[in-house]
């Protein structure tokens, strides 16, 4: 009477397709397979100590008792994170949406359009509030991104000061995050009371928060000057509704903007996700962090949409990189967009306005009673109230009506009203405060002169779909010009695009789970902090690790957690000067940027012929470091898919010397249930989240990069940011558990799966990997390769001798397999000229089939390119993508047919994919760089 | 401090649209125009009386209270309502999902290739479980399915018997609606214990239920062969589950079967919507009620789906239809097709094996305590037990613990298993029997001769989507063949394609509306009680009615409700001879099969040269049949889409007379506000909920359509099918309160809208209409008009002078209006060559325009065969729709260029819609008729 089991849906290949799998790798049984796929010193074979797995019914059952150990109450604590309501219409056809959440990063643009639209549409809205002229697409939230933007002040501005200051009315949570990035860079922060204390004569950047975490609305304009007269830059934390009220940053000559959108429709999430931003004054487009969405041109000269300027990025620059940032917020960025699209300029303002009216209201009723004083006379939406001495009783008597505030001090209590406030919730206030029966009028308390004049959101895409229809439809268009894991295999290298089960997904958007403010008494979120617990352990026992920290909100926070509590070790045992980081050649370049934020300097190891790590190269290198040796970053399996032998070793070496061992868990896919990190030598992991436990990855974000430890790191893992503790840790994210609303989901996917389906994912990952490994063997090389040929859970097919043969490159090779229905596999990483395959556990034969005789057509045309039978310039490569209206044109001129131009192999005619452009001029766009919406006249033929 | 409204998001047209509206239409304002349009005879000039209006988030709390109110228990209720696991995968992107549900009923089968092929699984699913081999594309629920089996026997067989023996093992309420519509017809209903009383000598039909209501199994073989044998045919309602294990009724010569779908992943809903099916031996098909997919093929030659034979429907053969079906319940059936594809064979298996075990093990334990009697040994899920004298004390004790059991009489207690039941459900229930510990194995209680041998679901569809990855990616192949709501305009006329919107979705899958069995105990229903008062009399508010039933889930089922009310009122009064009709030539043919149904005659009265009820005739019909006149079923405004003034007069020469006015509600979204039946002279109506109150049409249902009565009618509205309570009332459907699962989203719309709202939708749905047919006029002659030359909600644009003069067809612009991305209007209705179009009031000015600028091009292009620029068999029009296939083909041989053909007018080339398929030759398919699905080598070309 057994129940039908989850991991038999999230595992593609069923029995008999497994069966034809070995066949052609050559191995009898998945078991077989691994034995000799993974060298035996790291193997771990006992049974991982998880609950039995449950039913997906089970699973959301538990779930449901965990959320109702959650207390939804009306928050009004502010500080960044806001009650706000979701657009029915975007939740579902968005947040719920397979078409959207489960796509990637737009590195392949011409299949993204959608996404890279709908960002551009954030980048808009964000640029056109803050009167700034270049946005990115999002950051991980505002403590980060105000981290972010003290580091581009320090690179952009004149000062040579190591000063930093921060203006004390910042939320707390930022300040946190400020210090925490600053201290291994030796920057030196000032917390200043700038209504008070004096700005010091040298500093080379300054925060300011806008309106500040007290709700004061303070003219920013002589700061701004001050700190131009000594070269430093000047970032404003900006709220977003409250611009659409008042003067904005840009108007007053700052520098940077930075902040968060949650309030534009995206739930507070206990914390996250949601999409930060950061905008720029022109003239530091160029040294942004993060990802920029540009409008570049295609080949018929049409405007498209690219990732722009991405030299700037830390995957290319690697040890020169000033930003470990390596995605971005991407989902919650597209519903913060689409929130503007959808209420347009006057909703917004309405909203605001409202908001605005409710706190002044609010800030009447209470100046009507004795005993309470409103601090400050200019506000937004946060009332400041003085009540000598009964702050406390104050907060306490409001959260037995339901309505958390915020307890600042002994005398001040914190009210923030928000979208969602209503008249019930004032009286509520009220009553805890003492308020008698109060009708008055709250009139106006934004300052006559900060009021804003200019006119926002003046493209027609922000006036044009406001009805529900409209925005159903908008949103429709967009995801179908997109290509997700709803359409077929993302075979993408190192990226793990797996399944992201509906059930898994389900308990995100629930109430209980969606609308709880990360500094919310400890009372209401007993069942957020158990599923947290739970997930943390499950983590460890996975990874074989002793502690987790669920903080980080992206791999790369992980990586620099991860890297800080190495140094933090390090300084604990006087050994401070240990701050050389040895990292392969092959490593992805976000380990060298974390390694260099984290203080750190970057030593390179070699990799040998194999492409594994030269262990001699590696021993000279220890040799030379052996004083100063921090730690070692590497990848295992490594960058190139394989099981390195050497691990143990190179373990073992790095120890001796008095280092630290650092996994990257981004291949973590092919460890699960069969080695632990933490058992085989290392000291610490991140994981990604949304690579192997099935967070989506959202068309480039949320990510979530948990780090991991052993017993000796785990009193430097990540602390608590919210100022509520003293806490000496770091804050590597603006929450304490970073981006908790999405963690439903990994847990899911781990009670769902139990230790017999995760050691069966992970085999069947390989299986795939080793069976495409196999079939494209004899068409194109596998670049490397571990024990008896196999490869792990990826293989890397070498374009380059098919190159430099024909000149057809991977590039053409990647845009072709579109014409074919796919996704390309990840380009030119870790080897520039090859094509990574990451197949997943989660695709069926006859998609693994479908793929390789796919990759084996396209070989035979690179074949007609190479012998001539096709021109070099002129063929369905280099041509490729074709769009519908091409292959449709009145005119044809090409020297192949249109049919093979359209429908290569055995294509679906009739449920082709038409990409909605044509190859993308990256370079063109670089050179002319729009980062915001074009007008429609551009789109005219 | 306003929140927003949600009327602005529903109506499409914001102010500035309005305002360009009125321009064109001639009118300063909506009210000068509505004041214009309808005839002042009927204007009511009050305001509803109705909530003021919730927001969104008001109208969800308000929601999530009334279900607060329901009680989950779990149910072993059985009688054809089981608990079932509804696949996330399906839920998410099929039930939530606005492509699907957003589509029309696949009138035009170019652009609803994907819910025909679903339809097609469904049809295979049942026809293979069966083993009959043709099945329709779904009924409305089990109840009517047997009911519309009983007249198929009638008028099948060879018995000139008025006799038709149902089985008394049959559920109770399948044995209320086949009660209730035999009488109207004069059928002579027996019900029998059939193991124990003879059969009759004559008798034209025989209904029997397997596995019996009571959970028994037997053999019918010998029961089929009696009733063969004196020319009766048979029809067994079979639990298509329990077919999965047991003898199949085809096998034994049964002549038709009939049944629900529910348990086949769909929730109960507290009654439904669900999928009943219906399917027949060899030689029954051409007879078979509803709606039939078949495969035919397409301009190219390939296989393609459309509705097959459709001569037989109700709307073709009107006063000669022997059923009013005209909708199915297609998302229902979508979603129980998909469950039987996710699952397969081996899975359903697994789950009827799983089921039945369950049942075994309680029976088992049942057995092993004294006191307790297990009734039948035979038996597949539903164990029936003898507790003589405690049954009443034995299903209180087990609601006690949380458990719904049957209690059928004081002595007997039905225990239904299902795919939910667990064991500790098992465990509850024995307690409630006082059963002590128990573990013993359940043994197999399916009879050796019973079992079923035959494979089924043997085509690839149901082997192939196994993993989530695989339904996902079939899901969204099939949605993105289909043209909805959510790609564009579908100006239906009499169909009201309005927004569905997202908030007004959301309840209906909250375990609190989706998981109640319809005969759960009162104490459990509150919530659900409660809010369908609320509807029913808000409902009442606006149509001017006294009392409303939502018993009628389909507009079909609220006819017969409403004339056989007015047949009861004659009845009891004494005026029982009182049997004629009186039905308009205009009426849908829906309007006189119902009649036939009920039991009436039909005389039909002349429409004048204006469209309009010829007063004249109707005059001369009421004489005729004056002592005889029941009733006069009209439509208003009338089908012509034309408020036509006479209908004050109408209704009171109808009363003079003696009979009773029944009003058709299919255009009541053009009165809402302005206009009350109920008080401009009607007597009853039915409302179309999934027309005006916003029920998604789901590509062809669910629908609901509520009956609405003057007080003197009241007392004979439908009544309880449970056989809970002594009802001498009608049972229309099988569930008290019919489709009551989908009964929130009509309800948030009104509670949404409120009186303001409301009005305003109806007078921009009427200038909308008026706007198109203003800039259309000019192109196309507008048909017919009312008072200044205005149409109301619709407008006919007459195509037959074109047709005559250039030979294009309302077929070419209809199919040419794909290539344009739109959905045509509704074609031939109600006069042949033309094309009615309503616009509804959630198309904003945008889309109107973009329509009308198709429909002007169009013209353009049909004056260029007209002057034969493009020869008549081969130009855009005759050849439309273009495929991608055909206009990208090597081969291009017509005499306009390809982008005349795929991208005219300003379609917009990086979005546009393709539709998988050419035109399809119906007439092949219904000569060749294939109603499963066909083998995967069909399609290649």
């Amino acid at each position: 009477m057994t129940a039908e089991q989850f991991a038999d849906r999230h595992i593609g290949p069923d029995p008999d397709d497994e069966r034809r799998m070995l066949e052609t790798v050559g191995y009898d049984s998945v078991d077989e397979l691994m034995d000799a796929a993974i060298p035996e010193v790291i193997r771990w074979h006992g049974t991982l100590d998880l609950p039995a797995p449950a039913s997906e019914r089970e699973a959301i059952a538990e779930l449901r008792a965990l959320a109702a150990r959650n207390t939804v109450a009306v928050s009004m604590i502010g500080l960044g994170y806001h009650g706000t309501h979701t657009p029915a219409v975007i939740r579902r056809n968005v947040l719920e949406s397979p078409a959207w959440y489960t796509a990637y990063t737009p590195y392949q643009p011409e299949i993204s359009q959608g996404r890279l639209e709908a960002l551009l549409n954030f980048q808009s809205m964000v640029s056109e509030l803050t009167a700034l002229p270049v946005a990115n697409a999002s950051m991980l939230d505002e403590g980060t991104a105000a981290a972010e933007a003290m580091t581009l002040a320090r690179r952009a501005g004149r000062s040579k000061s190591p000063v930093y200051v921060v203006d004390a009315d910042t939320l707390p949570q930022t300040i946190a995050v400020i210090t925490s990035r600053a201290e291994p860079l030796g920057i030196d922060v000032r917390v200043l009371d700038l209504g008070v204390d004096e700005l010091p004569a040298e500093f080379f950047g300054l925060h300011l928060q806008y309106p500040g975490a007290s709700g004061a609305v303070r003219d920013h304009a002589g700061l701004v000057e001050a700190a131009h007269a000594v070269g430093a830059l000047v970032t404003v934390a900006a709220d977003l509704l409250a611009l659409t009220l008042l003067r904005p940053p840009g108007e007053i000559g700052v520098d940077i903007a930075a902040g968060t959108t949650q309030r534009f429709g995206v739930p507070m999430g206990f914390g996250g996700p949601h999409a930060g931003y950061l905008a720029v004054r022109a003239g530091l487009e160029r040294m942004l962090p993060g990802r920029l969405v540009g409008v570049s041109r295609d080949a018929d000269g049409n405007p498209a949409y690219r990732l722009a300027l991405q030299t700037r990025e830390q995957h290319i620059r690697r040890e020169k990189a000033t930003s470990n940032i390596c995605t971005a917020q991407v989902l919650l960025a597209v519903m913060a967009g689409m929130y503007a699209v959808y209420h347009g300029p006057d909703g917004l303002r309405a909203i605001a306005r409202r908001t605005h009216d409710m706190a002044a209201r609010l800030a009447a009723g209470l100046r009507a009673v004795d005993g309470v004083e409103v601090v400050h006379d200019a506000f937004f939406d946060t009332v400041l109230a003085r009540v000598p001495g009964r702050a406390e009783a104050v907060v306490a008597d409001a959260a037995g009506r339901g309505v958390n505030l915020r307890l600042v001090d002994g005398d001040h209590v914190g009210i923030s009203c928000d979208e969602t406030t209503t008249a019930a919730h004032l009286r509520k206030v009220w009553d805890a405060f003492g308020v008698p029966a109060f009708d008055g009028a709250g009139g106006d308390a934004l300052p006559d002169d900060l009021r804003r004049s200019s006119d926002f959101l003046t493209h027609p895409v922000f006036r044009s779909h406001h009805s529900e229809t409209a925005m159903l439809r908008y949103l429709r268009r967009l995801s179908d010009f997109d290509y997700a894991l709803d359409r077929g295999m993302i075979p993408l290298g190192s990226c793990t695009m797996k399944l992201n089960a509906t059930t898994e997904m389900e308990a995100i958007t629930w109430p209980e789970f969606a609308h709880l403010h990360p500094f919310a008494p400890e009372s209401q979120t007993a069942g957020y902090r158990e599923l947290i617990g739970q997930l943390e352990a499950w983590l460890a026992e996975v990874t074989g690790y002793d502690a987790v920290s669920v903080q980080p909100n992206a791999g790369s926070q992980g990586e620099l957690a991860g890297l800080l509590a190495i140094r933090a070790y390090h300084r604990d045992r006087g050994e401070g000067h240990r701050d050389v980081c040895l990292i392969p050649s092959s490593a992805h370049g976000t380990n060298a940027a974390s390694a260099v934020m984290a203080g750190m300097r970057v030593v390179v190891v070699a990799c040998d012929a194999d492409g594994n790590v030269d262990l001699v190269d590696l021993d000279a290198k220890i040799d030379k470091h052996r004083n100063a040796l921090a730690a070692i970053m590497v990848t295992y399996p490594s960058t190139h898919g394989v099981y390195e032998t050497g691990i143990a070793q190179l373990c073992a070496k790095v120890h001796d010397a008095g280092g630290q061992v650092y996994v990257d868990g981004a291949n973590l896919n092919a460890l699960v249930g069969f080695a632990k990190p933490g058992k085989f030598g290392a000291d610490v992991s991140h994981l990604n989240l949304h690579k192997t436990f099935c967070i989506p990855h959202g068309g480039g974000g949320p990510g979530v990069g948990p780090v991991a430890v052993r017993a000796h790191l785990a009193p430097f893992l990540p602390g608590d940011p919210s100022g509520a503790h003293v806490d000496s840790r770091p804050a590597i994210s603006a929450a304490r558990y970073g981006s908790a609303g999405i963690l439903p989901i990994p847990w899911a996917y781990l009670r769902m799966m139990g230790a017999e389906g995760l050691t069966r994912a992970t085999g069947v990952a390989v299986l795939a990997a080793n069976y495409v490994a196999a079939r494209l063997r004899n068409h194109f090389p596998v670049l490397y390769a571990g024990n008896k040929g196999l490869v792990a859970h990826e293989c890397i097919l070498d374009l380059r001798p098919l190159t430099k043969a024909t000149g057809v490159s991977v590039d053409d090779v990647a845009k072709r397999l579109i014409d074919y229905g796919f996704h390309a596999p990840t380009m030119s990483f870790p080897v520039a000229g090859t094509l990574m395959v990451e197949p997943t556990e989660s695709e069926d034969l006859a998609e693994l089939d479908r793929f390789c005789d796919a990759m084996i057509a396209i070989r035979a045309e690179i074949d007609k390119v190479g012998s001539g039978e096709w021109p070099a310039g002129d063929n369905p490569l280099a041509n490729a993508p074709h769009t519908a209206a091409m292959v449709s044109g009145d005119e044809w001129s090409h020297p192949y047919p249109r049919s093979v131009g359209a429908y290569p192999g055995t294509v679906d005619r009739m449920a082709k994919y038409w990409p909605p452009v044509r190859r993308i001029d990256g370079a063109y766009g670089d050179r002319n760089l729009v980062c915001s919406c074009p007008s429609p006249e551009a789109f005219e033929s």
